[in-house]
């Protein structure tokens, strides 16, 4: 039996874009894999405390004997979440553009799954495993935009996710999420529809492709 | 009497590099500007609340009359914040780079900032107000190096505060500081302490020409 984690960080419920796409991508995972189970961590709708990371930190500097309770809670914490991504043949993230950088709230889940000790520097802990970047970007930051450039999240996504840690990464991403309700942004608004059918297909196709791959190493 | 709000997000305390650095830029200006104030915000000692922001964002779009005392909360923060920075002459920003990327606690406190009504997209408000980053990377990412580009914090900081705010950046970097307590960059010590004793150099002589900026301003 395989398991796809699910971590979530857009602020918006209903309305969030990267949370549809990716339950898109895990429909038709869990089509293609009917006896998968989706493990789920929602970044935004349960924050991790601000201090956890910083505390764990300093926990893993302390010697295990003079760790304070607080400490151990906080180095806990940072093994959960190690566990999951380790436990799981497909991680799903759902990282929206915020003030064009990256979510607090995942940034902050990067930072203490980093602290755990399985994910020493240069250990690669995710070689192989099949990770899926669902991107959405409320602007339009490509080639030729003005704004060219100007999406400083998904550079650093891939950063961490494939050149540190390892995954093979699979990125779904859409734009110019923001012209529905932006007046100045009207006339991209047919733009804007075609990106985001063609960011579900996309996540169709790879939640397809990566059961055959979950499966496979199952 | 001119202000300087001092901004740091080293989850370090004493050795901290950023806050050393900060600390010389602020004695400089002390010095050349002995009736000046200094406001501090802590962000590493005292994160901010991990929803503040998410709440903040949903506030702004509920008429005033039924928010709720929680969402009211978040938006006085945002206030907070935002005074702060307004109020100030001078802004000095400690930001270690952390996992390759930005601080969390720092992302936190721009996100909130930016939800003030003040700083709606396309304002400016920084518009001429020098703000001092000072950012410390425990490797070297320039160019050259096998990390080249590898900081994903310093453009970031500098699109955000210089581009879309509007503020007067003078960077004051260092690196190579895990060098002291990395074996496997031992032969680069002599490098790292070369770096960070210019580092120092500069933040004292932006703190003296700052001072007379503020001074100017006043």
């Amino acid at each position: 039996m395989s398991t796809l984690l699910r971590i979530d960080s857009s602020i918006r419920a209903a309305a969030s874009v990267t949370r549809a796409i990716s339950d898109t991508l895990e429909s038709s995972w869990l089509a293609a894999n009917p006896d998968g189970t989706v493990v789920r961590r929602d970044l935004a709708a349960e924050p991790l405390p601000a201090s956890a990371w910083a505390t764990a930190v300093g926990a893993s500097q302390t010697p295990e004997a003079e760790r304070t309770p607080t400490q151990r809670a906080a180095l806990a914490l940072a093994a959960a979440v190690a566990d999951e991504v380790l436990a799981a043949e497909l991680v799903v993230i759902g990282a929206p553009l915020y003030n064009y950088g990256v979510s607090a709230h995942l940034k902050s889940w990067i930072d203490l799954l980093v602290v755990d000790p399985r994910f020493r520097p240069g250990s690669a802990p995710l070689t192989g495993k099949p990770l899926a970047l669902v991107v959405a970007r409320g602007g339009g930051y490509g080639p030729g935009a003005p704004r060219e450039g100007w999406d400083h999240t998904t550079p650093y996504l891939r950063r961490i996710f494939a050149e540190v840690l390892g995954a093979d990464v699979t990125l779904v991403d859409t734009e110019l999420t923001l012209a529905d309700v932006t007046p100045a942004m009207a006339e991209l608004r047919p733009l804007a529809a075609q990106r985001l059918a063609e960011a579900h297909q996309r996540a169709d196709e790879a939640g397809r492709e990566l059961a055959k791959a979950t499966v496979a190493a199952a």
